[in-house]
This record gives structure tokens, C-alpha cells and sequence, in this order.
């Protein structure tokens, strides 16, 4: 496998199932990545370090997921100049609110850029996004990408075209 | 001016002083732009060829600013595969959460990377972040930001010491 | 059947438990409808067509089902002078609070009528209400729906002092 | 004047200027109104009388504004088969949520069309677009004046880029 | 039994199980109470009239117990000066807040006593307290009651500590 | 005057703005009162001494006022089996939401009456209600305010019109 | 077992699941605790002896549990000195929001030290902290729990790479 | 001035207004602390390296105050065992309720003692709550002012007393 492009970072193995999704999504776009365990608040320093050599490693853009008092991606982002991708995740009892505002609401200076609650799908595709300005391949997998995601939703509703007919003749 | 790499989009004119603020951070980060007025609902159209023709112009991001029920960026997105960023705005009663709620939840396949209510600053940082993995001396005026805003804020640090020091003695 | 007079649009068929109701209401009305799946963001060029086309092509109400940042009914509702209802729908993270306020807090000139959280049903009697100023016979046959409501509402009652009665005797 | 065929409903005489700005609209494009005060709790009755007679008056569509536990256009939406368009205002602590919940939170029989929190000017739009399934002129009306509003919009995006350069010169 | 002192109101018989704690809070204080279903919406002249005539039936307090967008217990308020209680239903996918701001935030004049979000124990509790004004007797039951509640709390203390030391020995 | 029969207590003398309007209520009406300021946490030997003797010096309804952690009439309600008001103040940064769900979420057992945020007038009205129902007097005192309530809003109707038709005629 | 330091409160036994894990975290650091039942409500005189006689007794740092209107910490901390931490439980339907405002927002002089909704965990962390200001074994204690912490989360980190490794030969 | 017990951080200078009623109750009970400005984001190493000698410094308990998604006081905890006071500021547009779950949703190992938005005076009297478990006197101080606390109260209520007694005369 080439040089990963791409650190996913997440704060507990808990938050694999949603994190998963962003690896999935860069295989499939054939972006190389690199994923791993890290916390803001109980690996600190590794935090810290992996942030701050990532550029020199080749990475081009982070993502992290974390939950709660939702606090990776801001120290990342911290650490770095590289782009941050932020995934609030649902844990706990507030829905993934409290982990959306701690991850969208960076002050001026500092930015992460924040997708949807549990959105590890949307991650990799605006990693891919990010990265296919200096790639134009990339660029027409993407064009690819929605194109493919355009005949299945037309799949859709031709079938659900047919389904009505037959429920109307039946 | 060279030609713009960063084109932002807002909604209204009663969003400039916003969005004004990413075309501000760019300047001093050197990086051209250009800015214009469209609306996802008022406009569909010209918002549509303005993404779709956005990549063969070279402008690699978009930063898209609307409030309310703010569909500008995920419109934008839907018809572009280059980064877009939203900046939800604060406009009508809910303080910019139904912008917020409106950008960030997008649905799998068409991300926005979202930044803070109100958050222009943070937009340009993004746009330059992601600008700086084709241009290593963005990087660099990145770094020279951060060590800018560092000092900026030791500065203040050490007039507060200052300060302290005379009201204790006072 | 009859050429349909309302057209139901959703963004996915994962929507279908929900949208299918507004079909269910309109049928019991004698009310043709037409139902398909289309999407503000994945197919932005087929819901723009379907929206643009809907009036000439004999439709009179669009109701568009969408969840998340559901931009689905606002972005029909920009191609169409029809009236537009929005049905928020329930997926993700928050409840769908997030499909309301994005579709319920448009902006001044294109608005979309909104009804609750997954409101299908009352998405195809307000389709109806919209209908009926021009059809006298379906305002009656609205009239004779509530009439049955409240005779279903009144056996309920009635059964319920009929379970009192017992209770206390027994 | 014409005889009115959209009537609309307000708890207090403090909501008359959101609710003056559904009149306005109407005015600009042509279409004949009345307005009143009434209350879903103060003056139950006269609310329930306006409402039930509404139809044979010979209004087409109700348009109800109330704050805070906004009941009004609920109670009038149970008097009448018409199509009921609710505004929920401002008033109070709670920035208009309370209304909004209020109104668009509608159990199944009974449908409010809610639009946005104060947005007495697209209740005045929705108005129009129900109106306009049965008198093609109005349907034109309204395309004249999202040609007008778009003619504004680039007007203003004409504006901008012309301020844009002469600062970029100055 | 005796001739019911509380009327229980509700919008639909799936409010049942919330709204049974009512009625046996009251029974087994020794109140008789009356229990009916009824909405304001689909039966607003049965409800209407229900209000208006409670008083001189007899009745002294009034529960209504309704959810989403509840406007049962204010249209009750509305038509009787009897304290009503209202108790805001989880229903829909609000988790109850539409219902809890529906209930409480009522506007001047037309005060609803509100109780938590399926609250249908406090509810009896609450109609009791207000009946208690005019019946020393039932003062006297609402007191051993609340004794009763603290000896089961203490018993269950006990339970603790014996656990705690046991666990502390094995 | 009259020994009072409602007991206003409020956390602190900024809470005096809205807990006066209880008082004047309560003056309109010709019902005796008498207010102080405590604090659950502040003063809670007051505030238990105040509730537990309530009853037998004369207090037929207690009305608590407090913001933020609301536990003014949550302790109040702890203390006596007479029916307690609590009105939630707006106070601090969250709109008196936090006051609201401090003070109407209590557990079973010890219920709070809640009126809405700063519904001080309304606590007042609900006071009536509750001792109207040992006072027929006092029921008759609140159909007249409702029916002067009900004049005043038809004259403000009235007025509306008048100034429509002049505004149509100039 | 040696005198207790901590005192764990809880408003019912249904907050033992979260509540254990005070204790738990206790144990595990060495730290003398003890547990009890009481009720802010429902036994006001207990609650208030506990805590007024807490530190006299030897507790150092109490710590309370409750959900819905959570008044248990704010009402133990008006009655001592002694640091107070309050664990909002998740209980009834608000997620456990209600319970975090009541025991946050507390008014200026009487604080409650909050951790997160459930966070019987964190609650225990945070007492063993406060206690370590007088006790130095207990902060080397804390660091070491600290220094497994990390280790556990390198060990899931390896175990991910190799996980991560196998798949891509795989 | 004695060695400072108490460090006091900030992420920026716009927090003083809040941070510094802090240090005011702190110097009201004789308590010595220090001030700094650091910020979780633009000075990570400083801010580190500042919780992390604060033990050794004498330091016994934190206080951060930041906003937005505020990581401040979750940063430092994450460096140090120390008891971390954090206290959530209002700033941007969502009434620090951002600020709130960033400071108060700590995931389970880092805990932070969470205090109202802008609490910054019970921050102060949290610390030293916390600092009096070792200092007898300090217990002493807390006491007195809670008695003096009282003692106002009492006076503001007695002139309450004899204004509403003028007024009744008058």
C-alpha cells in the first residue's frame, strides 16, 4: 500500500464502528490511510506529536472522531496547519449534541471542519475533496462516484415506479 | 490580482459583514479570491453553473454563507466535487442554529465542512489549509500566523501580569 | 386513475414508511397522486426538471419528504410557484429537529409549508385542504373525515366509560 | 376592494407588524384580504365562529400569527376544512421555539401549514401559491415577482463586484 | 361512588397509561374523579362544552393530558375558571418538549397548572393539594401520604446500608 | 387588609419586576397576600420554617418565583401539602429555559403548579382559580375579568378595522 | 474500613447503577466512602442534617446523584461548606438535560461542582482529585491511574494497527 | 501575598470581566491565586506545561474559563490531577451553551467540576470549598460569609416588608 494521505484519528475504540466508515469510503476512492487510537485528554502528548509531524509524514489531511466534551479534533487542529476534519460522534445522552458543538464552535484562529453527527461516510468524501485539488484523477472518481450514486437512486425509482403500477393494476 | 483560488458565495448582502471577514483572511494570507452574491432558492441556476463551473475556472475551495433554513452550501456541494465550506449565519430568531442544523446534517455523499455560527475567520483559515497541501509556502504563512496570534497573546499575558502586579501594590 | 394532482417527492426510499402515508390519505380522498424518489443533492438536475415541469404537467400541490439538513421541499419549492409542503422526517441523530428547522425557516419569498416530525398523514390532508378551494365535492368528502374522526373518537370515549363502569363495579 | 379571499387571524393586536407584512404581500400581488384580532383563548367563540364560517364567506385560505403556547391556528384549523397557514411569533423568552412547536406540531387529522418563525411575508407567499391553483394570473404574478426579486438579487451581486474592484484599484 | 370533584381529560386513548396514574393517585387519596377522552382539535365543541359546564356539576379541577403541539388543557383554560392541570404526553419524536411548551408557556389571562412531561402521579397529587384548601381531611391524607413516601424511602435506605456492609464483609 | 390567603415568595429582590405583577393580580381581584424574599439555598431554614407553617396561619396557595437552578418552589413543595405556583425567571444566560425545567420536572410526589417563563401574571390568575373553588364570588370576579378581557380585545378589533377601511380609502 | 471521606447521595434507588460507580472508582483508589439514600424532596430534614453535619463527622467531599428537577446537590450544598459534586442523572424524557441545569446553573454563593449526565465515573475521579490537595499517596495514585489508562489505550491502539495490518495482506 | 493557591486561566483577555469576579471572592476570603491568559488552542505548550508544574508550583486547585468549545479546562485536566474548576463563558451565539456541554461532558478518567455559564463567582467559592478541607480557618471564612449572605437577604426582605406596608397605607 502507497504512503497514507490520509490520519484517521479517534478517541476510543468504541468509536470504530463510525470511523470504519471513513477508511471504507478512501479504499474504495483508492486513498491510501493510516487510522489510530489517540485522546486529547488521555494521550495528550501522543496527540500532540502526531499532529504536529503529520505534514512532514506526508499525511495531507486528518480526521477525528470523538464523542462527549468532544476535544480531538480542536487539539489537533491545534498542532497543525494541515486540514482537520471533525466527526462528532453519538455517546452519551445528548445525542451527539454536546460532541457537534464541541467540534463546530472552534474560536477564530483554529478551524475544524465539522461534518454531520456521525458522518464518517461524509468525512472520507470531503478528505477525498480536499485531496483531489492537486490530483485530478481523484477529482473524476468523485465525478464518478456521484454518478454512481445518481443510477442507483434512478434504480430506485424505477422500481418504486413499478411497485406502484403493480399496486394499482393488483 | 492573480486569479482567485478561493470563491466565496453568500446568500444576501445582509451576509457581507460575515463573509467579508473570509476575503479579509485571505488577503493577508495572499491568497486571491473572489466573492459573490447568489441564493440557493432565489437564484438555482446561476448557484448551479457558479459550482459546476467553479473547478475548470481554478478555483480550488468554495465558501458558501447563508442563515436560516441555509441550503447555499449543500446546493453548491451537490453540484461540484471540489471542497466546499459552510459558514452558517446567525439571521431570524434561533440564534443561527437552524443555519447551523441546515449546513453541518448533511446526508452521506455530499459533505459541507462546516465551521462555527457566524465563524467567516475560521472559513478562511480552512480555505488556506486546505490550499497549503499543493502549496508549501502556505504552510509556512500559516505557521507565521500561528506564531503571529502566539505572541499576540503573550503580549496580553504579560500586560495582565503587569497589571495584576500594580493593583497589588496599589 | 386519474391524472395526478399531487406529486410526492422523497429524497430516499428509506423515506417510504413515512411518505407512503401521505399516498395512503390522498387515496382514501380520491385524490391522484404520483410518487417518486429524487434528491436535492444527488440528483439536483432531475428534482429542478420535476419541479419546473410539475404545474404545466397538471400537478397542483408538491409535497416533499426529507431528512437531516433536508433541503428537499426548499429546493422544489425554488423551481415551482406550486404550493410546496414539507414533511421534516426522522433519521439521524436529532430527533429530526434538524429536517425542521431546514425546511420550516426558509427565507422571505419561497416558502414551504411545513408540517411535523414525520407528519405524512397531515401532509395529505393539508394537500387536500389546498385542493378543496377549488373542488367543492372534496371540501365535502374533508367535512365527512372529521365527521368519522369524531364518531371514532366518540365509540372510544364511550368505551372507555364502559371499562369504567366495570372497573368501579368490580 | 374585492371580496377577501385570504383572512388572517392574529392573537394581539402587538403581532400586527409580522402579521401586517402577510397583508403587504398580498396587497403587492393583487390578492383581497381581511384581518382581525382574535384569540384561541380569550375569545374562543368568536374564533370558532370566524373559522367555521370562513368558507361560505367566501375565503380560501386562513393565515393565523400567535406566540408563545400558540393555539390559534390549530383551533382555527379544527373549525374548517379551509387550509390553515400558521406564523408562529416571537414573544416572550424562548425566541419563538415555543410557537413554532406550537404550531407545526400538529396531530394527524388536523394540519397547520407553518412557515418560518415570523415570517409573515412567506405566509403571505404560501398564501398566494395555494390561491394561484385556480387563477392562472396569480400563478404569473408570482413568476414576475421571482423574476423581480432575481433582478434585485444581481443587481446587488452587479453592486458588489464593482465595489470589489474599485477597492481591490484603490 | 361519590360525584366526581376532578375531570380527566384526554386527546386520545393511546394517552391512557400516562393518564390512569391520574385517576388512581386520586383513587387511592379517597377523590372521586371522572375520566373522558375528548381533543381539542377533532371534538372542539364536546371539549368546549365539557369546560363550560364543569363547574356547576360539580367539578373543582380539571386534568388534561394531551401531546405534540397539546392544546387540550388550553382550550379547557380557556372556557372555565377552574384550575386545570395540564400534563404535556411524550408522543412523536420530541421527547415531549413540543407538548411541555405547548402546555406552559400560555399566554396572560388563561393560566394552565403544568406538571412534568407524563406526569400523570403529580397531576393527582397537584389536584389534590388544590382540593385540600376547602378539606381539612384530605390535608390530613396528602400529609400521611408524603409520611408513607418517606418511611419507603428510609426502608430502602436501610436495604442499602445493610447491602453496602455485606459486600464490605464478603 | 385582609389575613392573606397567598404567600409570594421570590429567590432575590431582582425577581421582584415579575413577581409583583402576582401581587397586583391578586389586588385586582380583591384577594389579600402577603410577599417576601427567601432562597432554598441561601436561606433554607426560612424557606422550610415559611412552607411548614403556611397552612396553619391561613395560606391557601403559595407562589415561588426563582431563576436559573430553580429550587425555590421545589423546596417550598417539600415542605407543605398546599398547592404550590412556581414561576420559572428568566435570569443568566439560558432565556430561564434552565429555570423552567428546574421547576416542572419534579418527581412524583411533589408536585409544582408551573406557569411559563416570567408568567407572573398568570401565576396570579392561577392562585384565583385554585381559591376559587371554595369562593363562588371570587369564580364570578374571574368571568368578569375574562369578559372585560374579552371587550378589550374586541376593541382593539374594532380599531383595526377602522383603520384598515381608512387606510383602503386614503 | 477506615472513617469515610466520601458521601455518596442519591434521590432514589433507582440511581444505583450510576451511583455505584462512584464508589467503584473509590474503592479502586483507596478511599473510604459511604452511600445513602435521601430525598431533596421527599425526606428535606434528612437531606439537611446529612449535610449539615457532614464535615464534622469526617467527609471531605459529598456527592450527589438525582435526575428530572434535580435539586439533591444544590440543597445539600446550601447546607455545608464541604465541596459538593453533583452527577445529573438521565431519568424521564429529556435525556437527562433537565437534571443538568438543575444542578449547573446553580445562583451566585452556593456552587455545585457538575460533572457529566451519568458521570458517576468522573464523579469519583473528581472527589479522589479534591482530596488529594491533603493527601500526596493519592495524587501519585491518580497519576498511576492515569499512566494505565494510557498503556490500555496503546494496547488498543497496537492491537488496531495489527487488526488494520492482517486486513490489508489479507 | 502569600505563594498563590488558586491559578486562574483564561483562553483570551474578552474573558476578564467574568474571570476576574474569580479572584475577587478569592481576595474577599484571603485566598492567594495568580492570572493568566493561556489558551487550549493558540498555546497549547504554554497552557500544558502550566497545568503540569501546577502541583509542584503549590497550586491546589484550577479554574479555566473559555467559550465556545471551550477545551480549556478539559486540557488542563488532562495534564494535571489537580481538582479543574472550568467555567463555560457566553460568547458567539449560542448563549454559551456550547461552552456549557465542551466543559461539562467530559468523557470518563478526565473530569472537570462544571459550574453555571459565566459562574465565575462560584468558581471562586467552589475553590475554596475545595481548599478548605485542609484549612480549618477557611471552613471558618465560608461560614461567615454564608451568614452574611443570609444576613443581607434578611435586610432586602425586611425593606420589602415595609415598602409593600408604606404602600398598603399610602
Amino acid at each position: 500500500m502507497d504512503k497514507p494521505l490520509v490520519g484517521i484519528l479517534m478517541g476510543s475504540d468504541s468509536d470504530l464502528p463510525v470511523m470504519q466508515k471513513v477508511a471504507e469510503v478512501l479504499t474504495q476512492l483508492g486513498i491510501p490511510w493510516e487510522m489510530d487510537i489517540s485522546s486529547a485528554h488521555r494521550l495528550p502528548e501522543k496527540t500532540a506529536d502526531y499532529a504536529r509531524t503529520a505534514r512532514e509524514r506526508g499525511i495531507e489531511v486528518l480526521v477525528c472522531g470523538a464523542g462527549m466534551a468532544a476535544h480531538l479534533a480542536g487539539v489537533v487542529a491545534s498542532h497543525t496547519t494541515l486540514p482537520v476534519i471533525g466527526v462528532p460522534l453519538k455517546s452519551g445522552e445528548l445525542a451527539g449534541l454536546d460532541a457537534l458543538y464541541s467540534t463546530v464552535q472552534m474560536p477564530p484562529g483554529i478551524p475544524v471542519a465539522t461534518v454531520a453527527i456521525n458522518g464518517g461516510k461524509n468525512a472520507g468524501y470531503l478528505a477525498a475533496s480536499i485531496l483531489s485539488i492537486k490530483r485530478p484523477e481523484l477529482a473524476e472518481s468523485l465525478v464518478r462516484f456521484r454518478e454512481a450514486t445518481r443510477k442507483e437512486l434512478e434504480a430506485r425509482s424505477s422500481e418504486l415506479q413499478t411497485e406502484i403500477r403493480k399496486n394499482r393494476q393488483g
